[in-house]
């Protein structure tokens, strides 16, 4: 039980007062690890305005310009959207994200991944995410403020994490997300190489296959398995 | 049921922003009734920009002057405070507060008290209140912002609103277990097709297959999708 392992992204912030906003409504659960991938403006006296007793937070918070960078190492990444999407994403209510998130940061890397302001994450943004969080709201009215989003979910991270002491079930350690890329990778180097897509193919090809093996929560020996199996269906050893 | 005798009282809230804020936080979570016992500042700009899409719970917010005004004619009267007191009062968790809110305001009005932002409420206007809330925050740091108090609160309140009505989860329809051993079949065969096999392959080979598959829980689409990766794989359409 390690809310150390915890981090929020928040991916291309574009208010600084967001920023130090957030800073604080994760303080107040016990949260501390922050990554901004390209904020509009960072450091903002306004975040550390807004921050107020947790400018700590903005002092130790990591920027960096990729979502990649700031996933590289989590087992477990969740992104937050109101949004249902065309290809649907496995979503989780905000207590069994927290579920999850407590239970996986006893033994690697979570984040939580927040859009920007206006559009929240894309659809590829989310599908870099192994699930979805969505915060229950107003169907007239879904449109919380990012740091009150994150306020939620952290909420629910920290209550999760107060209850939990007791419970630690037997915890598999799962592929780091650069792993889980890599394997992506070479899934898509082989659909190539059998000939399966073809100009006509959906353009889901791709997500759905992810959205199955998201699902099915790989470990590295798992991915080296199947990645055997790929290298030998291909007949070549450099894929 | 009926989130419409639930009111959220703010207690001399000192910034506009705040109270901005708060509208749009109870707007999202389906609460549209603000009252406002002397606001240091209200009707204000700042507290307009901040309400975003909830200007119409500002517009209709009732200003009152005292707490009793606030209060008069609610049959439950819950007010949120982080601090415990000399004289502690009955502490309610934010899930407990939102099924006792959600069960009264069946019956009759419901007041959920906020304090100022800088002292919350004192022990004589906690003592107004029939029960206390606390949202459960860091030892070292629970402070939460105002705005993010009520979003908090009003998450739980939904959410217990919600969980009375028929909850309809999002279910996906798996595949038969037929299906899935016939998939699974496939899947041998292509194993020998591909050479994957060996004398020396180690005998958990399936069932650690099996298992990342079962974990994926995989419906009809997705194993017809698999499976047409497999026949191309084989370039055997009988397979």
């Amino acid at each position: 039980m390690n809310l150390n392992n915890i981090r929020i992204v928040l991916h291309q912030p574009s208010h600084p007062g967001n920023i130090g906003a957030v800073a604080r409504a994760m303080w107040t659960m016990n949260l501390s690890h922050l990554y901004l991938v390209q904020p509009k403006s960072f450091p903002d006296p306004i975040a550390t305005k807004r921050a107020t007793g947790a400018e700590a937070l903005l002092e130790h918070a990591v920027v960096v310009d990729t979502l990649d960078e700031a996933l590289a190492e989590c087992g477990l990444v969740i992104g937050s959207s109101a949004q249902t999407r065309h290809l649907p994403w496995p979503i989780l209510s905000p207590p069994e994200c927290a579920q999850k998130a407590v239970q996986q940061a006893s033994k690697q890397q979570v984040a939580l991944v927040f859009g920007p302001e206006r559009t929240g994450l894309s659809n590829e943004e989310l599908q870099r995410c192994h699930y979805q969080v969505a915060i229950p709201a107003n169907p007239a009215y879904s449109s919380l403020n990012l740091a009150m989003a994150v306020q939620v979910i952290c909420y629910e991270v920290y209550g999760e994490f107060l209850s939990h002491h007791a419970t630690e079930g037997v915890m598999r350690e799962l592929a780091s997300d650069a792993q889980l890329q890599s394997f992506y990778g070479h899934l898509d180097k082989l659909l190539d190489a059998v000939h399966f897509r073809r100009p006509s193919s959906s353009p889901d090809l791709i997500p759905k296959l992810k959205r199955i093996f998201n699902r099915a929560e790989l470990d590295e020996d798992e991915i080296n398995l199947l990645r055997g199996i790929f290298k030998k269906i291909c007949n070549d050893p450099s894929i």
